[in-house]
């Protein structure tokens, strides 16, 4: 089977920002700002909002399970406090947890955080907790800036986040490390700030001693790692010079870097310089990219035929890629099927 | 011939930043800072400096031409204010001329710009006049981010940036974005924030009309172009989503790509993507990277190397990348030599 790593609820019905913007318009006089309870969506238009899209695609592209969370760039931790991305985080889990329910062959959960800027991330806890142990979900999404592009908060290696990380590694969950959208205006969202977050992170690993605090801890880089494959070259002679072991032993027993590249010589680098076990497949459908390539004639987005052109993969090398990877980087997914593990969630 | 379009004076004698030290630390006294003529560094200490270092490299590696800037990472512009970054460039630029003038074959500069954190970048206009016609420097580094690491300044494409852009097309010279180190403690100085900066100054132009407005402005973005190349089909979307014309179109008339991509595979991803006529040979050498890949037992930033395995690359190609192309981005290179190009400034 195959497994889609990275995907988030682009397409959730219209009350939901409906409800958000209610929530920021709020901001400023709590005593106006909505219920959770107050958002109101039918399992009807949950169906609608996915049928058309992740679902029509999983069925067109051939894969079989998304690994399905809130949309990244809605998380906007920067907008008001605490309670605001608290109250905000738990109204989109819950709904992504509704998704896994209807579709529980199709979509297992991972979680948004309510980060808010130079809040202790130890805050995150109890909805991380909630999450795993009530919804089922198998990790969480962790934005390195919740500032939104300005990067005022300490980096992913500082002990400012270890509370969080005590709690991932009890619960075997990894995060994506994901930012949101931005409010610098000198960062394209999709098109820099992303990319620019998922080099950020690999380097804040690389010149830390995080993994040996936690030797159990994953992340996952997505977007390809951002830069790094492609500089895989620079990043091992950085290493070196800076008298760190080899990059293998490193970091990547800790860090993984998932297929949302979209055209082929990308997906050919990745697979021919990152070792196997590190890559996880994703597409992050619907996403940042939505059309069609000229060149191909198929989405962009449509990753899964890149590595299926790969030619100097093995099959069991591919199956780590497609499913057997991300079985062991979650491991509350491990080796149950999808609906094991949105079944034992429904009983709490 | 081969010209690397990419090297900074990262080996100048200690007196240089011991100048620097004393400029600092009298930001709050200007009374107190050195003037220009109290840098005192002999021809042979300038000697020295290279000789051992990006004179040993050029013959080593058969190299012929360095296109040569101060060191990056020294720039520093977020330190004091406009006139301490006016008499650092003066002083770094100068010191790069000398270097130009003891090896006229060798070398010819690019300056630095006095830059400075919320400063009109129309102060750039006399330092850089004064290099171009009296130093015969070729080109300019142009920081996206005086701040070091904040991103405070308006985008590469905001008409902030225009005074700068008509002097640099009236001159025929092209600017290297290049960032100074990071003062922000989330981005590694050549690990992550040069990275960035290529990337996010490339999402920049793609979203704008900037060369509607300057038909003839040259940008080269160092380091093979931040994640550019490898995200290149992530570009071609997000450009095709935002109704843009075909990047070939839209930015490839301006917008070039340097080789300090230290891995083959990564040199191979660039050449296979990007059209030869935008890639530019470079290295950056002594630069960021400067230890031997155990795997090759070659310097990492030894990048001839990877083009030289480029087994697809026709001859007319590789010609292009080693010399062709850097005598087109820099117009006032041309077909001259470097000692004719060095020769006319010393004239002034």
């Amino acid at each position: 089977m195959i497994i889609d790593c990275h995907g988030h609820y682009t397409t959730a019905p219209a009350e939901l920002e409906a409800w958000r913007k209610r929530q920021i318009a709020a901001i400023d006089d709590p005593s106006k700002a909505p219920r959770r309870d107050e958002l109101v969506i039918g399992d009807d238009a949950i169906r609608a909002s996915l049928e058309g899209a992740q679902l029509k695609m999983q069925r067109e592209r051939g894969t079989d399970l998304t690994i399905f969370s809130p949309r990244a760039s809605f998380m906007a931790h920067h907008i008001g406090n605490e309670a605001t991305s608290r109250t905000w985080a738990e109204v989109c889990n819950d709904l992504v947890h509704r998704v896994c329910q209807l579709y529980p062959d199709n979509f297992i959960g991972v979680c948004q955080l309510p980060q808010s800027p130079g809040v202790p991330p130890s805050n995150c806890v109890p909805e991380l907790e909630r999450c795993v142990r009530e919804l089922g979900f198998v990790g969480c999404n962790l934005n390195p800036d919740p500032s939104g592009g300005h990067w005022r908060e300490p980096p992913l290696t500082d002990r400012w986040w270890y509370p969080l990380y005590e709690k991932m590694v009890e619960l075997e969950v990894p995060a994506m490390v994901h930012v949101s959208t931005s409010c610098n205006p000198c960062f394209h969202a999709t098109g820099a700030h992303y990319i620019n977050a998922d080099t950020t992170a690999f380097m804040q690993f690389l010149t830390s001693d995080l993994f040996k605090d936690f030797p159990t801890l994953k992340f996952i880089i997505p977007h390809g790692g951002g830069a790094v494959p492609y500089h895989w070259g620079r990043y091992r002679g950085l290493a070196q010079d800076m008298k760190r072991p080899p990059l293998t032993e490193h970091l990547l027993n800790n860090v993984y870097f998932d297929t949302c590249v979209y055209h082929y010589p990308g997906i050919e680098l990745l697979t021919k310089v990152i070792p196997v076990d590190n890559i996880l497949f994703a597409s992050e459908m619907v996403g940042a990219v939505r059309g069609i390539d000229p060149d191909t004639g198929h989405h962009y987005d449509d990753t899964r035929r890149y590595i299926d052109q790969l030619k100097a993969l093995s099959e069991p090398d591919r199956h780590k890629i497609f499913e057997g990877n991300a079985r062991r980087v979650f491991p509350r997914l491990g080796q149950r099927t999808a609906r094991e593990v949105n079944g034992a969630s429904a009983s709490g």
